[in-house]
């Protein structure tokens, strides 16, 4: 007969590699610190309710304590023939206090149990990437602060097409992670529900305080029906999507920063602790971190398709499948956190070109929106104006010309209008500074910006601190 | 020379099939409406703020409300020469009212126009979503009412576990279409941000009102970057995750339905109207809806995939790529809403059949649970109990024995602590009615939430009837 | 009563929203033709083996042929009543010929049916997609030619690595898309097996013979179990996951264009076929089909994605599910054949700044292999050799000081085996030539492979012609 | 001044976090043996060609082979401050046999040298996959012998439709993995392609042997073109796409275990070492192994789907993206193969309840085809056939009378044709034998196909034998 713990049924011993196929405790052991505390409060509950003897609750008490204390020394031992972490604990604690520790499984079972961990462990987590996220925004908003007026190309179909400042384009990206921050904010509340107590998936028999257990572990919320405690992995997907969105945005990012340290482009040269050589071409450096993280983005929409092709149409309530919800999670927690942390390095030790930028913008058709604009406030309806600067630019192509080189006479022959007051306004400063619409380009915009910015940071601190 | 609206510049006719290819206005014609209202709303603002004419705007504004109507007589015609929607529409405004109609595009361009668009039928479509949800909510309690003591067996792994209610069970879909609602309403936050005023990219250098736009077409903020203003697709991409999510519950209902329409289970009857018949076999009456909503899950998946993998690493800000945005929503907003209309009537119109659900749960060890519960109240620790029990049902498979037919002196030989109690312990009733804990399967619990549901859905209607 | 043709058992009539969902016909009548032409096999075969009467048989050919004349006019029309394209075909040729019309359907039911249509109409694409390679194929190997000896720099993490030839650079490309071709061959051969003859699941009880239909569609292979026959969908996703491949190639290819076409690298400029301008942006000529493509990736992903989550776990053999493989077919067949087209146009159509691309190479340390080769060939270990151009290579940046440009003294002092001969293999064309290794950039290796290239597509239009 | 082999160029030490972050030796280790493998291939070549001196070729062989010793034994101790399974494998070689390890990286790059290692690891395991495929379809045609005339229901839509045989079904299944094979034997001609001798990108200037090289190996074509040789990696997706495949198909038989495995259906029961218990319910008997399954498919999908987002449009030629090549392509080796060993050992164990298989079709109707069929060769139209059937059934179904229960004149009522021979057509058994044609489920079929396929199973023993 097996020994297996839950073995009574079953009469035969299954080969050592069929339970390896099975096990999860290769990976869900990663959990072990949040299962200790889930039994923790279960088992305060269990003796407070006198559902188990006080006195077998301070033994059972004291053992996971003990347990608590040899995982943090690295001392706990788990074998794949206790298949996953909720088992190898019991017969740890068995082995710590004897049958006693039978009795911590009153009330629950290893679908609530489960379920707990996952949510404890995210729960525990997400504050950690929304720290993350606000870092990345700080070095950016500085960063941003002091490149206001850092004039560089603002492209469109990687193309020319008007100026913008540097810090103009940092704030775009700050305005992508808090939307991140918000979705992760928002995935906490989908988290903050206790599942503990709906055991197998009917609730239990027993006079259970969730109440209690909530309170203890923290948890802001109760799962209002068993079924759905158990079969819920909404919170696991919400982090995996959120998680995703948030790689689009690194991944477009870090392109930019390959494209810029390029030869060709040459705006930005990263540091070198965020880049690495070759090994073959001595004059190589290349920017890996950027590239690597870009590549991660597959790593992560891959997980979330994952996920959710395995919860797709599985019945309520626990299935085997659902054992399948946690590398995902954990994989994708330590790549989008180590992400941003290198981000965050990666930002603050770059060195921008600013002449090289700046230079780019001047021979380059990039003011001829200017002209356009220009030509409509002197009344040329708007589609006419762009087609009178579309062929002067055709022209000035041709003969090597920009815009603000050709003579006051060659533009006025192009449309009347035209006047010796157009110069002053084909320069790429007076470019950026005459978008101050909100949300526009200009230096004093993105001081504005920044400001307010610096706000909605030290609004995330305070958030933080007071967890 | 083209003839094209942007061709100044351009010396060679594209061929027809190329145009084709890159057209959008195959598709984004779903957006004419939308784009007509942006319209109206910015040469409104254009007027105002004296940036054009007021005369010029009334002229443009008279055509647009002709176009209105126009469109609403489904009198339009678009070309694909005219590439978009966007172009389109200037077309035949030009058709109608002469060259001022070029003056409409003063101060804005397709940039920030067809992120305008988007993010306004989206806008708009989104309560319609939670309605839906709601509606779906409403059938669920509704049905759980009626079935609150209707017993069944619960299922893990596919195998009985122990007796549930389908009150209950519908419940547990209420929590998770509750997770749905909560998370479209979520997105309607990211949505409902005004981008026009960003043009091409980098705002614009006319004295521009966003805030008098954005109250035109009852947005609720203003995008502050404009370079976020016009790369931004994340509402779009929360969009679909959150729909994704919402198929996989679908999928999962969809799957049980299937199931407990067999032969084999029987427990529900799909109404006429969703069911379908075979061209070759006479007698199937097949779940066919069900099943189609279950295999467009993966078309849900699809949408979500392809448009974070479009949005891979693009840099900012527009990109032609993006172009691949709106058909992934388009569909998956028809998808979806048709899909919880279909629910929502094949819910409703359903046969339960509740003797054969009840008998399903007399003969079937379902019910061991409650004898371990029984034992572990009696001082024995769960896990002897556990197999004390595991051993019982071993020998009544081997003889065909429910729990509750053995004799009390078959019961004490397992364990002498069981007394004659026990067999009123072992009915699916009581076993139902025992889980009283929060979240728990007993009627009583069941009555209780459907009136905290019915509050919920209240609070739904209440904010659908606000808009 | 409804008056639907499977609808003797049923007794309500859907209301049409109902009906709408769940048809296909407006997607599946793509298969019309194939339909019909399943429709006259099967007649054949049935007034052949005596399974219906031959004059039966008879009229029924006629109705279909009469059916094929107003398709081809375009003169069908198709109701959602009647579901999909079978059925709406079979109430046609009703219509058509009466009564008489119930005997088509004899030994054959919509699930070999369905399956049979879908070989069919992917069996006639294949070469089709194979001639749209090989298209593409021969523009790139005809380039090849051309630019031989055309140098450019060769990159790694986006960095300037070696020198390469522009030539050997399409050849790379010619490589991807032989194997796509490859993959696409392979799936005609699961694509040409007859499904028709396995009925509803099971087989028929009629004495059909399903190789004189094979023969009279052209099928090469038949099904050899019923049930794997309706259920078998791995055709179509072969086709998809090599579609995803497809497009991950062009995906590559249009990234590069797109960045070639940046105002920075200015290596090519795209056709004005394939390029669009700004609607607000006079100076722009943007590379729009190339970035088009490059997002379509996600959409071919999405629908590889799709299909796979659909059949992911449903049953043999018919599911409703499975209506939802048409459309991701469809939609992906016409997105590769399109986005070959384009690509085969605009390579053809590009204009390679080959000046440009040279003097890229000549100042940029992309020689530093060559320094480091030559010290490894004097005896130098090839790491210590890369240590020491990588010192040389750090002096030259802070100097601005080429490595061809140092003087001899000061590279002797780095490394003395350096003698006066190196300056030769410091040239790109030096660089480049001597990479005569099977493989390598050498112009002789180019015009080695560009003659072996053009065997192979003689090959393939040998095979072409032949079908 | 760091340390690292390729850091010349570099001056300040990354933070050992950003340095593990980077590294692949916590996964690429795998390689090792591959990696050996390959640099012993190469150095041969080396010294052969004279490139270096035979002795320092001699040296560094003797140092490679103790290396491959130390491997074996586990003694190899790896550094994340070594990056890479290369960089780890040259220091360790260095400490080994001095710096004349250098030259072992002559003509060669980590480019070339890392597509080497993963086109041999995958080139070694493909057999493993074709072998473990063979052995399940191996024990699917002993099992379809000794089942070819064991009766059950067969489904559409999940109802029963008609009776089929178990063994047909089961060679259902055959035909699936049959096809697998042939696309992992098809993947095997795009991963026995050898790209060393590509180097960086740009072939080498050393006169390399490649064929040597090549043969050394066991390679069977040589890359044609150096940039496609470092930037390919289709053999990669292909796998992926494969085993995407692969995982839908033992979705699908997954999905029928748990489903026949349910009290309700009854119809198999999954051996001891297949199942699992329930640590709260005592009774459970669980199909953990074939849920689990189910479950990973999402995995592979992932994998698949990570890797293609990780591979679109990145340019040529290696980019650090790339490094997430390899786990995806591990975890779905050991996935595929652990759940084809696992289907194996679970289909030779399982037990089939035939009786109660066969009881399913005695009284469901599944006979109804055959009353129509019946009518049609007495010269009824199928359709009208169909609708007298229909109502037929629908009576049944009302009265709880089956089809051969009906008396003849009630029968003849409905369709004055039926006369008594009807009654021995409408058994199971005649339904199942009559179904002759061609992939038909008659038993005499079953067994032809056996044969058919035993000849499939040894040509695939004798091709694996042979390699």
């Amino acid at each position: 007969m097996t020994d297996k713990l839950w073995g009574g049924r079953f009469t035969e011993k299954a080969a050592h590699w069929v339970d390896a196929f099975g096990a999860s405790i290769g990976f869900d052991q990663q959990m072990a610190k949040e299962d200790l505390e889930g039994s923790l409060a279960h088992v305060k509950m269990l003796g407070k309710t006198g559902i188990i003897p006080q006195s077998d609750a301070d033994k059972i008490t004291a053992g996971l304590h003990h347990l608590q204390k040899e995982l943090a020394a690295g001392k706990l031992h788990f074998t794949v023939e206790n298949e996953d972490i909720h088992l190898n604990m019991e017969a740890l604690l068995t082995a710590e206090i004897g049958p006693v520790a039978g009795k911590l499984h009153t009330a629950r079972s290893r679908n609530d149990q489960v379920a707990t961990d996952l949510h404890l462990w995210l729960k525990h987590r997400l504050p950690e990437i929304k720290e993350a996220l606000t870092n990345l925004q700080t070095v950016l908003v500085g960063q941003a602060k002091v490149h206001a007026a850092t004039i560089m190309p603002g492209y469109t179909h990687m193309q020319h097409a008007q100026p913008i400042t540097y810090g103009h384009y940092l704030l775009a990206y700050f305005e992508m992670f808090q939307r991140d921050w918000e979705r992760f904010d928002f995935t906490q509340k989908h988290t903050d529900i206790l599942p503990l107590g709906a055991a197998a998936l009917a609730g239990t028999t027993f006079p259970i305080d969730r109440t209690l257990v909530a309170k203890e572990l923290g948890f802001d919320q109760l799962y209002h029906n068993s079924l759905d405690a158990v079969s819920d992995r909404d919170f696991a997907l919400e982090f995996l999507s959120n998680s995703a969105i948030l790689m689009q945005h690194l991944s477009r990012m870090a392109e930019e920063l390959i494209l810029w340290s390029t030869f060709e482009f040459n705006y930005i040269e990263l540091g070198d602790d965020f880049s690495t050589g070759s090994s073959i071409m001595p004059q190589k450096k290349n920017p890996d971190f950027a590239e690597l993280i870009r590549g991660k983005t597959g790593r992560v929409y891959g997980a979330l398709m994952g996920l959710l092709t395995t919860m797709k149409a599985i019945p309520l309530a626990y299935n085997k499948d659902m054992q399948e919800d946690k590398e995902p999670i954990f994989d994708t927690y330590n790549t989008i956190l180590g992400s941003l942390h290198i981000f965050t390095g990666m930002l603050s030790d770059l060195t921008v070109h600013e002449k090289r930028m700046a230079q780019a913008t001047t021979h380059d058709f990039s003011n001829a929106t200017e002209l356009a604009d220009y030509l409509a406030t002197k009344g040329v309806p708007f589609r006419q104006a762009h087609a009178i600067v579309g062929e002067l630019v055709l022209k000035g192509i041709k003969s090597g010309t920009a815009l603000q080189e050709m003579p006051l006479s060659e533009l006025q022959q192009a449309a009347p209008q035209i006047e010796n007051d157009v110069y002053a306004e084909l320069t790429s400063k007076a470019a950026v500074n005459r978008r101050t619409s909100l949300g526009g380009t200009a230096v004093s915009n993105v001081l504005k910006e920044v400001a307010r910015d610096e706000k909605i940071i030290a609004a995330h601190e305070k958030e933080q601190a007071s967890q």
